[in-house]
Order: structure tokens, then sequence, then C-alpha cells
């Protein structure tokens, strides 16, 4: 679900073992730092023994004074509980850098939504291993890079990427980047590289989806955003929806035809990324939308 | 969302004006009665102003002392945060009639889901005013009321149903009941009777809508489970869904088709209501799904 | 797409080489036959070279006579342009044999959709390795036979099968029927044994999809109907369908949720089949729906 | 259904009052022009004593000189049997106009899609009665038109159009454009200007379908693409889909939701009215998918 942006909104994540009263815990704490709390989700995965996550969207009052004072507490009360938490604030919005290859698609729809505010993020620039959209990413007046790449020099590739974006970037949207990245790479970014893979996975998991979709004689084609890690495609998945297609379609026609399910898809996972909506667990992710 | 029965689940119900620390009150009276809580859903009409709506899952230690005394100290919290509520327990199945006309659709759909045990209800009868269902309702031994009914003797018929529900019932569905009921017996169930309207409401409200859905065209026909109140199809909306159709379809094709939407939008709609997920606020729901 | 019964039609599938003119061929055929069109489809591999499909639904003046005559004289037209064909009238309703295992709700839709005249076929038994859904099955007038079978009998349960099923059967469906047919039962039955799987495949090809999905952390589940080859799971897809679901639902969740597209997906297919409106093309399917 | 631009292939449209052999006549004529079928639709209203409608895509062998005879002895053709027909090329591409106010996402999503060659159309200039979109269509290369227009105006501003328009235009989109057009406008273009209503009609007809969708608490929003007549959101539909929303979107969130079913409906009604995949009959249409 998408809205319109708020002003300092503020999200507290938190996920920890199971214990009675962590609901009461943690509200008595917001409670305290003087905190309106507007949504409050959870999901526990046992109630008795499993771990129990929690998404609190709230309002405070004396916002600048409030937030610095419960970001200083919640240390303490994480470690008294066992808690892994997060807290952000709609006041910093996050920074997102979009890689992509040749095809336009995802890319376009990521800045499209961004530029009616629907995609509260900055974008710093966009990258990629083709010149190709230098001039319609520019025309947004974005910054554009090209680095092109070879199997040679993929290292050296990620090191200039790795320099544009030193502490420039929070998270990094993969919009039909058709390189795969290295364990290095994903490893400064755990859980923050979001990937669009043009099948409903884990059909047709790796390369050329669409002509084996077509092959099989598949009635419905999809796709998946998913985080990256470094199983290949097998990243924890954050969204996947489908189209329906039938025999009159050539591959050619999935192909032309999946782009529009792969950018609502991407697009959809972005914005709960954004909104920090989507909490890890394993190999996956429980979406509170 | 339908899920295998659990035992000795609890579920509470609560309304009340918005107010800084409402979750902190109620999860640590929660966490006072020894609740562990499984779900906690809220929605909020708005943050500052407006009114609060909680549902809470959870399992009690040592049930049959816990839930009595839960119930009991409700009445005074409840009174000190003007709260409405309502406690129900998976313990005491609802108690659901069917009241039912010629077509056997959305009624064999409820009577399979609860013979599955997907539906944890129990059927104490079907009432109709129609005697042609008798043999498939009492296969399932199932008691069948035939109470047949013209414009003349509707209160008669009325007062006579009331009879065979007398304490017998929690909840009424009526599953394709071609007779409007009187305000003077939906009076008596305010938000316990869910009907089953064959359109995608506000579309084609009233009599006759695949005809109307042919004649005007559209490509997609829906149906729409909502309370029933003395304004005919006004009553809040649970639950709708729509089917793709085409220039192919006869209003009669249109018919046979919208009885699948029917059976299931019914269907989750009932599910919704038995599992205390819906809330009524005005003229709209709030549905914890 | 579903609809009322019609007496006397005639549908006509033919599949033969590309070449010009063979609508002309096939049109003039039928006006000499007084045929009156209905619906006419067609689809072609590819326009210069490829196969041709086409599906003929059209009604007869003095329907008997004109039948066997029609049906003579498509031997010699059909060799002389290398056409396969089918002819079938809806005088002559398609006789289907259920198999089922010990789950209910794909058997219940299919009786259920023949019982309300949905769908125009006969039941001349249904067979189960199981004996618990005989009175079910039985309180519908539908002979029920119990074959019970280990790996040791399956050749000579299937031979029981048979025997049932001689002259009696035109085709087969499988609503869960958790065995794996033989290769010399499913040669009996080319492209005439419709199955059931609770996934969407290829996806979860095999045993256990739901608790594989569970793991997978999918967002949504779905089911296949294909028909039955040698080849486990991979034959031609008839129809396919998703549900959506999200982090709340357990394995056992998704395996109750997926019962309802199972059961939907299931008689779609067979729906299809029984019009005659699948047509098998190698390992793929063309669906004039 | 969105595929690939081809060459050279043509469409040919006809509707005509039912009489037996009419796929013959058309099909032997256009054997006799050495047309290639590719794909054949056809519906009828009624088979008996209905209207026949017929879509025919054909290549066609020299092109250039069979095109123009076959457009020729159309005429004939058509006389003898009473038919209405329309014959285009790909080779012509429609010249497509479109109306626009302040809001930019369908405007967007159609250029988006000519410029991917997904839609095959040439776009002479985008009209809008407000200037704030000048700059980003002319950053494609499109000449954007300013036509301020108030109550009094209205006359000289569709005149100022029809300048514009006279000779370069085939159809016309109103991609979110906020005005009414006169009587005297819809006339010069009948079924050639396509509409989105940002509703799922007939619910909502009128202004300000999101508040009043708000208001009802519906569970579905929706948008209705439709060629525009007099009668006011009454014209023939095209394509409607919905979109599934919940207690938490406020009528400003369903607002901001539904720009992307509006996109996407709107464009695929765009696409078909180009493919001439839409028949009007009355106030419904035919659209061969």
């Amino acid at each position: 679900m998408a809205t319109k942006e708020k002003d300092n909104r503020v999200v507290l994540l938190i996920s920890c073992p199971e214990k009675p009263g962590i609901i009461s815990i943690v509200s008595n704490f917001l409670l305290e730092h003087h905190a309106n709390i507007v949504h409050f989700d959870q999901h526990t995965t046992d109630p008795h023994s499993g771990r129990f996550f929690m998404r609190i969207e709230f309002d405070l009052r004396d916002f600048e004074e409030a937030y610095e004072k419960l970001e200083q507490d919640l240390y303490g009360k994480a470690a008294e509980h066992s808690m892994e938490w997060q807290l952000s604030s709609t006041k910093n919005r996050k920074k997102m850098a979009i890689f992509v290859s040749k095809m336009d698609h995802c890319l376009l729809e990521l800045i499209w939504r961004w530029k009616s505010k629907e995609l509260p993020v900055d974008i710093p620039f966009v990258i990629s291993n083709h010149a190709n959209l230098a001039d319609e990413v520019e025309s947004y007046g974005i910054p554009f890079y090209h680095i092109p790449l070879t199997h040679e020099t993929k290292e050296e590739a990620e090191q200039k990427a790795f320099k544009l974006m030193e502490g420039k970037v929070d998270f990094i949207v993969l919009a039909r980047y058709m390189q795969i990245l290295s364990p290095n790479f994903i490893a400064k970014y755990p859980n923050q590289i979001i990937n669009i893979h043009h099948s409903f996975l884990p059909a047709f998991v790796g390369a050329n989806p669409y002509v084996r979709a077509f092959n099989r004689g598949v009635k419905l084609i999809g796709a998946t955003a998913h985080y990256v890690t470094n199983d290949l495609d097998e990243g924890p998945i954050i969204q996947q929806d489908v189209l329906r297609v039938n025999h009159r379609y050539s591959a050619e026609d999935l192909k032309i035809a999946g782009r529009h399910v792969e950018r609502t898809v991407l697009a959809d996972a972005v914005a709960w990324h954004v909104e920090d909506r989507v909490l890890v667990h394993g190999n996956k992710t429980i979406v509170f939308e």
C-alpha cells in the first residue's frame, strides 16, 4: 500500500525471542517516550518458543529531542530482552542506488514513482554496465555512471561502484541488472540489495525464464522481487505476482507482457523496503503491508 | 485466511476513543491475566482524535479459571476507558443459522467448509421459504425447516423463525435468501446477519444484477458480502471479489459464472465473522484478515 | 467459461499442417453439410509453416441424418488435407471416471458441478484406494469402488480398474489421487487423464509442495491441472491459478487454503476438456476458452 | 495482449446480419486475394437471427498491389451481404492525440509504451487545458499545446483543437482529461475517443469516485476505459480492472493506489483499439483480445 508522505513519522522494527509480555514491554517503553502509536504489527513464528517480530509506526511529540532520547534508551532496553532493532524516521529519506543494464522498464517505473512522490527516497545515482540509458536518466536530474564490466574487470568495476556509493547509499535496487554481484559486494549490503527476477520463483531459476516458460506451456507467467544473497535466485522473497497468458503468446510476447508484472512487483518490494515493512527471518520475509 | 482450529484460543475485540497509551493499557491488562498474545491487530481512524480498534488473539494458562476472571475484570477496565468490547473463545463455537431460497450453491459451500472443519461453527438448522433443498440439507444431519412466506404471512413466518432461533443462534447467513427481512428482524441481530449480494456493490443495487450487468456490457462481474441493515444493499461491506467475463457471456452465463464468486466471497466473510475478524464502524468494516 | 447445456450442439476439432485456404476448405465443407457455425476458433503455431488448430462449434439442421453424413465425409476430407480430427456432440455426454484417495475437496467440487448441471457429463463411478469416501459418493447415486493398492498389487489393482472402465469411460480425472499410474495405464488413455497438482508447476515438482512452498517463503501458492504422461508432473498444462499468501500461513494453512485453488483449477480444466476446448500439441495445450 | 510489431499485417473487421455461410464467403474472398490468415475471431449475438462480428488478421503476398485490390473488391462484397467493414494495415500507423489535464500518470504510461515500441502509434501532439506538463511531454519530442478553457470559452477551445487535429488524428485518448467534451466534438469522432474513468463503472458514476468509494467502504477499487458518448460515463466499456484495498486506506490513499489500475486499464484499451480488436455493438463492445 502506497501512501502520501508523512512528516516525522517514526518506525521501530524489533525482533527477539518470544516471551510473555513483550508487547507490554515495548508499548510501555514507547509510552514513556511520548510516542503516539499509529500502526502496530506483529508476528510470531511460534507463540511459545518462536521468534517475535514487531513493526511500530508512531508520531513523537517534540520530535528532535524525543527521537534522540528514544534511540539512546533503546540500546539498554534491547540488551535486556535480546532484541535486534532498527529505528528510522521519515525525516531521513533513504538513499537508493539503482543498478541497471540495457532494459529501462523497471528503472523508469521507479523513477516515475519517485518523481510523483509516491516513493519517498533520494536517488543519488544510477549505475549501468551499458551507456544507452544515460540521457534518459540524466533528463530527470539524476547522475548516471557507466561502469562497463567484463569477467576480468568485474572486481575493478565493483571497486568503482563502492567508491561512488560510500556513505551515499542506504540500499540498492537491481532493476534488471544482468550481472551477478560478487560475495564481497553482497556482504557489504546484507538484505539491502533488492533484485527483480523475471519468473515466478522457484520456477525457472536462472537464465532465460521466458523462453523456458514458453517451452513448458505455462498459463501464468510471473516475477519475483527478493533480497540478493550468494545463492543465485534463492534469497528471501519479498513480493511475487503473475499474469495470465495463453497459447497465442510467443516467447517474445511473454517477455513483453512480463515487463509489466516485473515493474509492479519490483515497485511494491521497493516501497515496502523504504517504509521498513520487510523483516528478514532466515531465508524468508515477514512483510507488514 | 482459513486455518485449522485451535483449542482454547481467545479473541478480544475492543473499540474505544483514541488516547495515548491504549496499547499499553490493554497489553498490561492481558499480561496480568497470564495471556500469551499470538496475534495483535489494531487500526485507528485518526491517530489523534479518531476511534481505535483492536483484535487480540491469545492463549490462556489455566483456561477455565482465567477466562472467567478476565471477563469479570474487563467490565471495570472497559468502563474506565470507554471501551466497547467482545470476548470469545474457540471453546464456544458460534451457532450459525442459514437462510436459503431455491439456489443451493452458497448453502452447499458453507456446509462443505463446515464439514471439512474449515469453518468452526455449529449449524443448528437451515430455514428456507422453499422445500426443494430439504433432502440435501438433512443428508448432512442438519435440521431443515420449511417456512413458506407470502407478503401477507411475512410477519407470521418471521415469528416462526424467531421461535426456532431463540437461544440457539449467534448469527445468521442469508445464502441467497431472496426475501427482505423486516426491520424488527434485523433489529434483533445487529451486525449478525450476513448477506451475499450478486453484484459488485454499489453497482447494480437491487434486483437482477446479472441482467443489468449484461446490458451494461461490464467486463467484470462481482459479488459482495455485507451485514444486513434496513437500507437494502447498503449495509457494511465485509468482502468483495470479481470475475473476468467477456462478450461471449449471455446474461444466463453471467449468472452461472457468478455463482462461483458468490460462494467464495460469502465463505470468506463468514469465516472472518466466525473468527471475530470483522469490526463495524458506522457503515464500514474493519477486517483484520 | 461455463454455460448452460445446449442441445445438439456439435464440436469439430481439427489439427493439420498450415496451408493457405484451410479455413475456406473447412467452412465450405461445413456449409455443404448445412452446419450453422456458432463459434469458430483457430490457432497457428506459425502462419507459414506451422501447425494449424481449429475448434468449430455448430448447429445442424436435421441432426440425426446430418451428423452421420458429416462424420462419413470427414474421413475423405481429412485424408485429403492430412487432418487429425475429432467430432463430438452434446447429445453424447462424455463419461468421466473419478479417481480419488482420501481428500474429498476436488471430488466434491466435480460432483457439485455435475449435480448443478454445470458440468454436462455422466459419472459412471468413482474409484478410490481408500474406503473413507464411499458413503458420501454413494449418497449422490454414484457407484463407488474401493480398490486398495500396495506397491506389490498395483498391476492387479489397475487390471481391476480396467475391467470396470471397459467401454464405460471416456476420460479420467485424478481428483487428488495419490498414486502414480503405470505407463501401461497411461497408454490406454492418451490425453484423457487429467490430474491436479497442488503447486504452480514447474515450481515444486513432486511430493509435498506446500511444505516446500512454506520453506521457500513464496508469496503465492498455486495449482496446476495437466494431462498425465509418463513424465511425472511434466504433462501438458491445461490450467493454472494462484492464491496470495503471507508470512502468517503455516505449511498446514497453505494446504488448507490451497484446496480452494485446486478445486477451481481442476474444475476449469475438466469443463474445458468436456467441451472439447483443449487440443494438445507436443507437451503444450491450446485452450480455446 | 501486447506483441511486437508486425510488418504488413492486415486486419479486416466485419459486422453484418447473421446468415449461413458467412465464414465461407469471407474466407473464400480472402483466399482469392491471396491472404494468408493468421488470426480469425468471430462472435455472434445470436446464431440464428443476431449480428455477426469478425476480425481477421492476415498477411498479403505482394502487399502494395494486393491491398488496394482487396479494398476495392470489398465494396462490392460488402454491399452484397450488408456488411459494415474496416480494413487497416500495420503499415499505416494510427495517429493518436492525447488530451490531459494536470495529472500525468496515464499520459506517461502511454508515452512509455509508445517509446518502448509496445504501442505502435504515432503521437502527433498532446493537448492540455493546463500548462504544467509541457516540458515533460516536449522532452519526448512530442508537441504540446496548451489550450486553456473556461465554461465560456469551451466552444472556442474545441475549435482550436479541431484545427490542430484536422487530418492529423485517427483517435483521441482522454488520459485523465477533466473536461466534458461537447456533443459536437464527440460526433466528429464516433467510437474514436477513449476515456479512463477512475471507478469500476457503473459504480460511482460522476465526480469524486475515490471519495465515494472510501465513504461506501468498498474492498476493491477499479477503473474503466470506455468510448465517449454524449451520456457521461455511459459509453461502451472496453476494459475494467480492480485493486484490492482495505480499511487502512484513506480516500487519498485510494486515489494514489488507483493511479496504477487506471494506467493499466487505459493502456490495455488503447492497445486493443490500435490493433483493431474492439468492435462496438450498441452500447457494448466485442473485444477480440
